[in-house]
């Protein structure tokens, strides 16, 4: 079996977590683009992800021309943008997996879960975006600034959740190609569980003076 | 340091999840007393668990006589039951720990995240029980079955949430003597997590045809 090569659009690619993801994932082999509203910027993101890659493919874009290259497209903006992002790019987020990363964190009691009325953020970018997207949600749980150590081993699973199960599986095959595991929690509506964890792991790191909290299931085999 | 001997009332006792931690509580030497709507009931729970301690001392009463001996009170009754319980021994209740175990689940879609209003069921006991009592939330993430058996190490934390740093600690010195590891994951609030993380756990069982997941916190020294 031939590994599959996506085209990877990050949206809000310029921030830690996205550039992270992005770094590992074009060390992968898969073509990605940094997208940003402001593409000079976008495109310095990706010139020095090339640099530390010695050689990498990443591209940089304004968000709507990377959202239309690509296949699968990955949102790390801050929970306060999310909205206003996913409703500029409706359009052409149609036909593509989005893989929303977005915590709803309101500062300044970010250690302290404060979930949308919706429940989960992403849940509501979903219905936002209608049947014609498939929406999965994913990564909330990993430290960005490890992320962007390609080859450190992060002690971190990545929890998928979404309402199409083949979405769910490229996207844990993913969460495997930027070296981590990912782990199937079934329909979006689970993605209560990861957007609230990352409170509590923040939570954590501070309690018990650790910087980087993270999650494993257990009893798999 | 000699070490605290509690007496612990678990209301739903004669349940798994309360019969497994009562058993394990037994064994390291707290007073247990099973309680519930039937007494009597109670009493053959209690005798059972003496008996497969070969010497335990557990007792069995009514709720409210089981609570008004006791210093810490679990619940661990269904998401159905909960409030009408809490409601019935709320003047018993106060000046006591409260640790509720209690998820919201909602048949029969229980792999699936279904928040109450108030976002944690826990933290609506909290409200209706005023500040006299220090609700503690923990091991909502225990498979019971695997607590019945008193030797078996199992690999699951037990996150523990309240608005009192004192109760979470003893709550979590709990979780050691009933053979787990603790984590302190902050205020009440936070309880989201472990609440919406059995639904979580139950669809993985089922995914991944596993009999019981859990979770690890990773990171911790």
């Amino acid at each position: 079996m031939t590994a599959t090569i996506h085209t990877i659009c990050v949206v809000g690619g310029t921030g830690a977590e996205g550039g992270g993801l992005a770094l590992r994932w074009a060390k992968h082999g898969h073509r990605v683009i940094i997208a940003s509203r402001d593409a000079a910027k976008a495109k310095a993101a990706a010139d020095e992800l090339n640099a530390r890659l010695g050689g990498g493919t990443a591209e940089g874009a304004d968000s709507a021309s990377g959202v239309a290259e690509a296949d699968i497209v990955v949102l790390t903006v801050p929970y306060q943008a999310q909205i206003a992002t996913v409703q500029g790019l409706k359009d052409a987020l149609q036909g593509k997996i989005l893989i929303d990363v977005t915590v709803p964190l309101v500062p300044p009691k970010v250690t302290r879960v404060q979930l949308p009325e919706t429940d989960s953020c992403v849940v509501a970018v979903q219905t936002l975006l209608g049947d014609g997207v498939r929406v999965v949600s994913a990564f909330q749980n990993v430290s960005a600034h490890k992320l962007k150590d390609p080859d450190y081993a992060i002690d971190c699973d990545v929890l998928v959740a979404g309402d199409d199960k083949e979405a769910r599986a490229t996207v844990m095959q993913l969460a495997v190609d930027a070296g981590l595991r990912g782990i199937d929690i079934g329909p979006l509506a689970n993605s209560v569980v990861s957007e609230s964890l990352t409170s509590a792991l923040i939570w954590i790191n501070k309690f018990y003076k650790i910087p980087d909290a993270g999650v494993r299931i257990t009893g798999l085999p």
